[in-house]
């Protein structure tokens, strides 16, 4: 079964593709200039694909993973203690990219859905694959919800076309406020996971929305001397007290768009909120949260930078750990 | 004749060398893994060398030049009238890097020189040569006045070793400072000019200065985090109220250094005053002072993000129109 053909007419725009016995995941390193396709067979390859940035969208990894514990369940087939079974292959994963809680919270989802096991389900393998296409149907679904919901956020601010910058990983949003006639211009800085503000500009150039790459440090000069209106960045991680966890650079540009009067909007999946992090504006640079292949990978934006986060389950505006509570205490939008 | 040998045994940091006949340029795009020299033996190849980015540092720019006009009047060999033989390499040379101001005050220099020639003085190829040679001693003398001009600022806020940012094209303060035992650490934050932080890269390296190369987007996590101190930076150019022009990047670390507590020092020629600029922080992205082969490649840093300015002349605190008319005014120190 192939859910998503690279070929046909109107194709969403997807980074990974699971086809039955294998996934096939856009690599993020090569884009915008050029498509690459790898495919991963094993739970190895897929945790490889994560280390090296074939994959580096903080959701899309956590996606990739689940198919990883999927194609380790094939492998073992059966087993009379899965969790036992499949703890070194949960383990290879979650380390493979330590910032990013969409992964951890995949990985606490289908370690649930072990636990919880009945005595009927026999086939654990296709079980596991099948939670794996639903996180990914599920996900779909998240985004267009997240774009509607980023795009009124904008709306509301102002009716006519705005200029934003971003780091990536907020694609959803600045494509919906495109469709939406709100995007005048979209910079694009370059950050320190190349790999998604590529996805993200490969993205959006296939959605006709005008976008130009610059370095980070173009930002404050663009800030400057061009009237732009909004940063719209994504989020690895979000603490407890609404701090954000992000691609390095995030932070940079929170302070410029406060200098400048620019608004600030993270866009996240609920499952990016990590409320056993109390706040995150202290952590050390040596911190795994902070670090991708032993390098400074992450930085932290603090919560009074943040104008709003927008996820699937609503908006939270000017956040702190109350609003915040009170959006995770809501029932799913959908 | 040569002036510095690369293999002398305490050489001098030069990026270029003048051998006679023709220059010896270290290019910048390759450092600081691979030191490549370019020969220049003709204006055109200096002025190409400009344009590629062989050269890049403000300062070597000028001079560069200074030795292409030298180049040219070779060929030339006689002329009744200099200044309309020499009148298309004055304009190769100039709009080669629009932005440096150091550029045009040498070509102005030299035009001075030129209008003053007097009829005993028939062998002008020779006299330029050696006026290119004396600016080149000049800048040596300049380098070691600034340095230490800008240690003694560093040291009367502290005295104990400190963190530092830079972009490049302040070396020569950051080696002195080093030298004074009051560096602890240099970040390098990569610009829109690589081969300015590469040069500087290099430069530290050789003076064993603790150096680090990051993103500038990295530069908030940086300063949040770690307890820098300074930013130091070059400039391209500097208007009257103290409006400096400079690698893109500065602008961005200016405002960051503000929201973080952190001074913020100028380095620069004087050369690099540019009176007939009243202000520039009106300047479009489009003006030439802020392009690079077409391409937005400078920010402007208002004067009141900047603690100081620091010259060979001497140095100017919370710069203004008035101290650096003041400055301007007094005869030079060496």
């Amino acid at each position: 079964m192939q859910l998503h053909s690279p070929d046909s007419t109107q194709p969403p725009v997807q980074a990974l593709e699971w086809c039955s016995n294998h996934l096939r995941l856009l690599d993020q390193r090569y884009l915008p200039e050029t498509v690459v396709w790898v495919e991963c067979h094993s739970v190895s390859e897929v945790a490889a694909a994560i280390v090296d940035g074939v994959v580096q969208d903080s959701v899309a990894v956590g996606l990739v993973a689940a198919y990883g514990i999927a194609l380790a369940a094939r492998t073992i087939g059966q087993a009379d203690d899965w969790i036992a079974a499949l703890e070194a292959d949960f383990a290879l994963l979650t380390k493979a990219h330590p910032a990013s809680a969409h992964l951890e919270w995949v990985m606490s989802v289908l370690d649930s859905r072990l636990r919880r096991l009945r005595s009927s389900e026999t086939d654990v393998p296709e079980l596991l694959a099948q939670a794996a296409i639903n996180l990914h149907d599920s996900d779909l679904e998240t985004s267009r919800t997240t774009g509607r919901l980023g795009a009124q956020v904008i709306r509301r601010h102002a009716r006519q076309p705005q200029k934003f910058l971003t780091l990536g990983s907020a694609g959803t949003v600045l494509k919906a406020a495109h469709a939406a006639g709100l995007v005048e211009q979209v910079y694009l800085c370059a950050s320190a996971a190349p790999g998604t503000t590529q996805l993200v500009h490969w993205e959006l150039g296939r959605d006709e929305v005008p976008v130009a790459v610059h370095m980070t440090g173009a930002a404050g000069q663009l800030m400057k001397a061009d009237n732009a209106n909004w940063v719209v960045v994504g989020a690895q991680r979000i603490a407890a007290n609404g701090d954000v966890i992000n691609d390095l650079g995030t932070y940079t540009l929170a302070v410029l768009a406060m200098h400048h009067g620019l608004r600030f909007m993270v866009v996240a999946s609920s499952a990016a909120f990590d409320l056993a992090l109390e706040n995150a504006d202290e952590l050390e640079h040596t911190d795994p949260l902070l670090q991708r292949g032993g390098q400074l990978a992450m930085d932290v934006t603090p919560a009074d930078l943040i104008d709003v986060i927008v996820t699937e389950r609503g908006v939270v505006e000017r956040p702190d750990e109350n609003r915040i509570a009170e959006l995770l205490s809501h029932r799913r939008l959908h």
